[in-house]
């Protein structure tokens, strides 16, 4: 029994995830289809990117992840098929895989361009439901992934993932926003452990690491490390996003102090 | 194993959609049941239809559709058994399925009111609960379709579905608008093919057809045969529902020049 | 086949939910996931509480309800886990399940502590994950409910759930606002029947009950005895939670007249 896994940026008002459901029933009906999120913002790759890493791991190994957030779609971008530790990856070549690619162990890409896996017609617009859905439909199936297309060494990765970490500070930035405003940093937790330290984001200074969301009381600010793994600014009891230009991208710097 | 689609304008902030999925697995627990839409615009029933028709046909024959959007709940609007092209629906009559009966090859309409399928309390404000989620739930465990009702004859069908095409030119309309902002019109895409042309949109004049989104710069409007088989009027990057009057029902003009 | 049903407040924008799914799927692969509801208002226990109420009792005896709206999370708050009506209930202890117990002829609630269901990591601030998807997931492997905690008499249960209902009138409020804009009240259908009545609601006086939305004119506002079994404040082909002063916790009162 196959799962594969939906990501993307089709949102909820539309019938263009239930097309792709279609699709994949239609060539595997047994698959099990889960959505993972849709309602990314439109054309997101950097957040689509970071959600698929955070929740891909928590399935078993063998599921397919089809990930569609494809600005360039109709462009000359590849599309890859990727076997990554074990799980399998359709998705657009624009660096929606970077942080698992980053973070594997072992990984294998291959450009996905097999014909006999597509629909007969291909659009130039939504390529998602005519060549991304059906190939991940026949890998269910057990169609051989080194049969899916040629391997390629050089996939898209977006740049500014990382943190910048020295021994007298970190400098990174919010790269995702959830529904909570919850402002999700590139920074490892297990860069931010221990000692004074003051960590900055915005016009908000915060003094020291919280455990949970509770430490502090309702409506100020706090660092915590997220369960993510990324350190987290949030607000007990409301949102983080707000007035003081905390949002997507804000740069938060960490400063230890003696 | 049989799939029932579910087609609603319930929402997602809401248990109504959950209640129905419990009404069928109540009755089917083997039923496979795939989330089309739910949030249309409450009670946007040509968008519904539009949807479901651009849909239903990536799901195998034997696929019992349940769509409601039903404005008219409680009243004496029928419900509607249909079978089309080997696919089951199930709706009020109250035009959601006006292209998918316009554009099947064979069909048969019967009147769902065979009580021995409904929950035993029916409601005036909820007959997806009561009847329609029942009826679809026992059509998938092979109860015959003949047995729902009688057969009617005249459904409700929508109005200004259609296009007016002329030798001279093409007046059609945009009768879905998707959340990435492209408007998609009721103009069928072998319907503009070659040839120069002016398509007029609001006060947006397009001078040819592009055949992806990036063939134009960045915030530019474009015109593309789209993937669902109708003529899109789109901008690249961007969404193309902003302030020069283009949104749903505006009326688009194709002009062919000389 | 395990139905296990998800209600939540983590929307459906972020990973969250589909990290709930990776989670019970890679403990149970045959479970059968069920969306109920996700878009709850952030942190709204109320609004959880009443959704699955109205929700869980269309599904059948030995179904596993998972409900994560949990602003205590991190908190020594405890989690629940129980048995009420062949229903199994997942949550935090925060009164998200008051009006199920309230109504059930029989339950059994233990905390759910047994870390050997538990995930190896646990966090602060993502509990659903860690603790409350994997407890949920054993169940419907079979594992037996006397082993998830011990046995615990005094859960939270929220206040000012119920109407106080006199002889000379009944002083109830609405607790729950839908998609369509129907202010659903705490007052039950049966207590409004029959005889000549006025219900007032914030700036709005209603002078009898209607039995479908088109009873009244469009625009006009109505009573209706509602589909979960409470008494609704609606407006014919429009929301009802408009500029007087209607929305969630407005007083609602029902005067009998002579």
């Amino acid at each position: 029994m196959s799962i594969i896994t939906l990501t993307t940026d089709f949102g909820t008002k539309d019938y263009y995830v239930g097309v792709l459901k279609g699709v994949i029933l239609g060539i595997n009906p047994a698959a099990r289809l889960v959505d993972l999120v849709h309602d990314l913002p439109p054309q997101g790759v950097l957040q689509a990117a970071f959600a698929l890493f955070n929740a891909f791991n928590y399935f078993s190994e063998g599921t397919i992840h089809l990930a569609v957030v494809d600005p360039g779609v109709g462009s000359d971008r590849a599309i890859l098929a990727v076997r990554a530790d074990g799980h399998y990856f359709i998705s657009p070549d624009n660096g929606l895989l970077s942080f698992i690619l980053d973070n594997a162990k072992k990984y294998e890409i291959r450009k996905a361009e097999n014909p006999a896996l597509f629909l007969p017609y291909i659009s130039h617009t939504f390529q998602g439901r005519d060549i991304m859905a059906p190939t991940a439909a026949h890998l269910s199936l057990g169609f051989e992934f080194e049969k899916v297309g040629p391997k390629i060494e050089n996939p898209v990765i977006l740049t500014d993932m990382k943190p910048d970490i020295q021994p007298d500070g970190t400098i990174g930035r919010v790269i995702y926003v959830d529904r909570f405003g919850n402002l999700i940093t590139n920074i490892p937790n297990r860069s931010v452990q221990g000692g004074k330290m003051v960590i900055s984001a915005g016009t908000v200074d915060i003094w020291k690491l919280s455990s949970s969301y509770d430490s502090v009381r309702p409506g100020e600010y706090l660092a915590v490390q997220g369960s993510s793994g990324f350190l987290e600014i949030a607000k007990n009891m409301g949102s983080a996003e707000n007035p003081p230009g905390l949002t997507l991208g804000t740069v938060v710097r960490i400063k230890p102090l003696p």
